[in-house]
């Protein structure tokens, strides 16, 4: 299998580490062949190629089974002008690879439970799949732009009906192997746009009459994230909401650090990376929790590859180490040992192998 | 002083009473005149008027100091097209009385503080005040409609430089009368109106040079609400996203039927009404929690009337209520006694008077 690594900036290029090792483990316990090609993206990118993204990483992704990403941005380039942002280069790959489907699984770890924000008793027994369109809505929408020498601003929402079908589509299978109930997100009392998508969630509900569907309001969604979370399964949504409401997710259970996801298409092809962030002031020390990044890999082993047994043990592998005591500096286990990026990464090999 | 009272659906009537007999008790006891005319609203006034939003009502509005709004909107009215919506009704007549600017203060009541999902330590001490735009952007641009045979969808982001200047003006001012802290929203790595905004903000920075002002991603805001919410003094942002961190913030103390609002214009005329919805489940049973209706009159008579010292003792009258343990069975106080909206409202009137 033919994987496209792109640390990018920050803390990325460390955590890429570990999931070369962690895939190296895999590779040699069950006799798979990985073959890696590093590339550059982001900030990176753009100090060595003066674009966020080169062609020859967009061509390495294009003909790759699956792209394992680093994080990007930091401030050194936070006044840049649009077009040479380090996000650009990921809102760019994303759209070359038509990665349309953003999955964004939530769920608390026990022995990490304690660090949460919320309540024990509301956060309990959470687990949340958000699904979140990628490709399209506010995000790609032309014209965006300045009108009458800058007296008007304009950004568009918009989305084709094929667009909407298919992340929709998504969402009922995924709500169909997990605990059949779908929520999709949508803002139908006032955009058009949403009273199209909750038209067509209609429609596919027909196809999938074991899953149970319920429409909520961004805004509702919002805040039954937080007084409800654990009413939830999979949750689906436009870009833009997506992007606000699995931020919000991701620290309800109290440990940003290990969240992963995926960026996927129809065929399999996809892009995995933390949920956090490059992390630009940990950069270098050697102390980033890299488990975030292993867990992504876990999902590229499952998603794109088809080794759910692969991916389990490397999940379970995770756990194991938590409740061993194993923890970086972000994460506080209770009488548990603090370690760093390389030792927590050897931890996983231990339980894995 | 005249003031129109659009009481609209479900417990809308009844705290509309609530309303009315504290504005009374005001007015003797400081020797004001409050006019009351009551106009119809929402589903109510589709029912009656077969439109959301009446001419009289438009009418009635805009001869007035001020409008006190109930709640709109109720299963009743859900299957009916767009134009027939109770939700129209409120989105026009914040449109027509040119209200841009909706204040939605997000404050804790030690008493009622331990049903907030947050843990206390996250929660105490928060003291936030949203300042959403409320008559531009994704709510009101054009286009807004299908194209190509039902094949596409658009919705426009739309704003001018003025809306703009003037939302963020009242963001600086705000910040300048509490704790001059100001927190700008947007999604300047995706929007190009984003970047207009953050221009702005620059420039009115330079105007407020005791505000301390810095620049929040929506996806980061919706994050830090929940870690640290104690962290916001105010947040100015555009329309959408107001919609969805308001009502985000609104539950975090865990009493969301206490909390006011306000939708004002620069010359002083505004709109008040409670932040919870129309509960048709409770309607008319007499239970349903006044105090985020009275709240709003004393917004009411600070913002639009002028009545500082007034609004200071309704807003103390409730605190009292609360502490001598009354409450409504949405609230929930150790020791205290449970009662219903005319009891409630009697118990704020004694501790006014
Ligand atoms: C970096 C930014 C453009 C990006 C987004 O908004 O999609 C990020 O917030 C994310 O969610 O992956
Ligand atoms: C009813 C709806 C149109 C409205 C809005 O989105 O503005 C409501 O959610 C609000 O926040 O007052």
């Amino acid at each position: 299998k033919k994987i496209t690594l792109l640390p990018g900036d920050g803390i990325g290029k460390e955590i890429m580490e570990s999931a070369k090792v962690v895939l190296n483990t895999i590779a040699s316990e069950y006799d798979h062949r990985f073959s890696f090609q590093e590339h550059a993206i982001g900030g990176d990118a753009i100090d060595r190629y003066g674009t966020p993204l080169p062609e020859d990483t967009i061509q390495a992704c294009e003909d790759s089974d699956a792209v394992l990403l680093g994080a990007v941005g930091g401030p050194k380039w936070d006044g840049n002008p649009p077009h040479l942002r380090p996000e650009k280069g990921l809102l760019g790959i994303r759209k070359k690879l038509g990665l349309f489907a953003n999955l964004r699984p939530v769920q608390g770890f026990s022995s990490l439970l304690h660090a949460s924000p919320l309540k024990e008793e509301v956060i309990k027994g959470s687990d949340i799949l958000i699904i979140r369109e990628l490709t399209g809505g506010l995000y790609f929408g032309r014209p965006s732009e300045r009108r009458n020498d800058g007296k008007e601003v304009v950004d568009t929402l918009a989305y084709s009906r094929q667009e909407m079908e298919r992340i929709i589509e998504k969402g009922f299978q995924s709500a169909q192997i997990r605990n059949k109930q779908l929520t999709s997100v949508d803002k139908a009392n006032v955009l058009e746009s949403s009273r199209m998508w909750r038209e067509i969630v209609e429609e596919k509900a027909k196809e999938f009459p074991d899953v149970k569907v319920e429409h909520l309001l961004v805004d509702a969604a919002a805040m039954k994230l937080i007084t409800e979370p654990n009413r939830f399964d999979v949750i689906v949504t436009e870009n833009l909401f997506g992007d606000i409401l699995s931020d919000e997710a991701s620290v309800l259970t109290g440990s940003l650090g290990m969240l992963p996801s995926a960026s996927v298409r129809t065929d399999g092809v996809g892009l995995y990376e933390p949920v956090h962030g490059s992390a630009p002031d940990i950069q270098g020390k050697g102390i980033a929790n890299p488990l975030g990044m292993i867990l992504s890999v876990a999902l590229m082993l499952r998603h794109s590859f088809h080794m759910e047994e692969e991916a389990t043990e490397i999940e379970k592998a995770v756990n194991e180490c938590l409740e061993q005591g194993y923890h970086t500096g972000d994460l506080d286990i209770k009488g548990g040992q603090k370690v760093g990026t390389k030792e927590m990464t050897q931890a996983v090999i231990e339980n894995l192998t």
